[in-house]
């Protein structure tokens, strides 16, 4: 009873700070997107592929998550991105509470984009909004066509998906009908994109679709 | 404050149920597995290798504990070893409770090993005791080699790692020498064996040491 009294109020304080941080976006006109993802899935490479790209045509920022490393934020550091480091200590998710701090410690007021990569882990991070605008879930050919019946929640919200390895596919048995399929019924709306963060396959894809969601930002589509 | 004591209670909690659980298990003779890794690793392809060799040698069991589904404990059905499924319905790991309800469903009372596979997570799941004799990691060459410093509990916990998916080393960027390196300063007393459920490769020597592990357990020589 305690633990189910705890666990609404802590859910319900996150969503508090969720809509400051939404409101505060909306504000700045900054499209913020939280990655999530299992660990290994490729996230960080995603985003340093992201950043080739993108980084002159827009400005943006990262805020990463993890356990106790800095190692991610040392690798989009070298791309010159603004990066702010959260470490959980432990937590297996990101709330936003850390998130609005992050974000006032990192922001020069004029970012386009700010990308957060949450901690690697298909349950936790599911439950917590963080006031960003898009979720995108990244998962790999190599973890198995099964994950979104079997993670539903994470799949269901995400407004789209990042299939990566998709160089890796010829050696896996992953059924792309079948993932299409599952997923489809889960949430017919999601964006798939097909991309592989180490052969840089279907990123410009992916950063097209980015620049035209900013684009629609800015000339006030989206409100 | 209250969240701290609340986790404090049911953690201990938990203890008191795994030494329960680790005492009922050393009545029964019975060598308890808890597999544990990120979601796609390939725990349940590992298991069915697993049992493919040691079935018949040896008298085996598995609770299988997933989200929602009963899709890998279908797949345990199929090679005839009882199975018995424990949905978590949203949570990120299985605990103590939930194990001792499992193993007197389960039980015939003459296994000599019960694997559990633990839910897709490399956080929640190593807070948790479950009363299990070895904890065993498995974890992908895909899923990249920083994973051990960047999810130290699980590997510093763990007395053998599974490295699965060595088949598609050569398409990845892995690197064995920083894995093997990182693992051991975490944990040098840790065995690490290669491993492909998909081809098969290293489950042998694998499951040649499961059976030492048993045989030294008959002869008392683990009291």
């Amino acid at each position: 009873m305690v633990q189910i009294k705890m666990e609404s109020n802590l859910l319900g304080a996150n969503e508090m700070l969720a809509r400051q941080n939404r409101s505060l976006f909306e504000q700045k006109g900054v499209l913020v997107i939280n990655l999530m993802s299992s660990p290994g899935s490729g996230k960080t490479t995603i985003l340093e592929r992201t950043i080739d790209v993108l980084d002159g045509q827009l400005k943006l920022g990262v805020i990463e998550g993890d356990l106790y490393t800095d190692q991610d934020a040392q690798r989009i550091d070298k791309k010159g991105v603004q990066v702010f480091q959260i470490n959980t200590e432990g937590a297996c998710h990101l709330d936003a509470g850390m998130i609005g701090t992050a974000y006032k410690r990192l922001t020069t007021g004029n970012e386009d984009i700010i990308f957060i990569e949450n901690v690697g882990n298909l349950v936790c991070p599911a439950e917590f909004d963080l006031g960003e605008e898009l979720r995108v879930v990244v998962m790999s050919t190599t973890e198995g066509n099964d994950k979104p019946l079997k993670y539903p929640l994470i799949f269901h919200q995400a407004q789209a998906i990042l299939l990566n390895k998709i160089d890796l596919l010829p050696y896996t048995d992953f059924s792309l009908d079948r993932f299409s399929d599952d997923l489809a019924r889960l949430n017919p709306s999601a964006l798939l994109f097909k991309v592989s963060g180490r052969t840089g396959e279907g990123i410009k894809t992916w950063t097209e679709w980015l620049l035209g969601v900013v684009d629609k930002k800015k000339i006030g589509l989206n409100n």
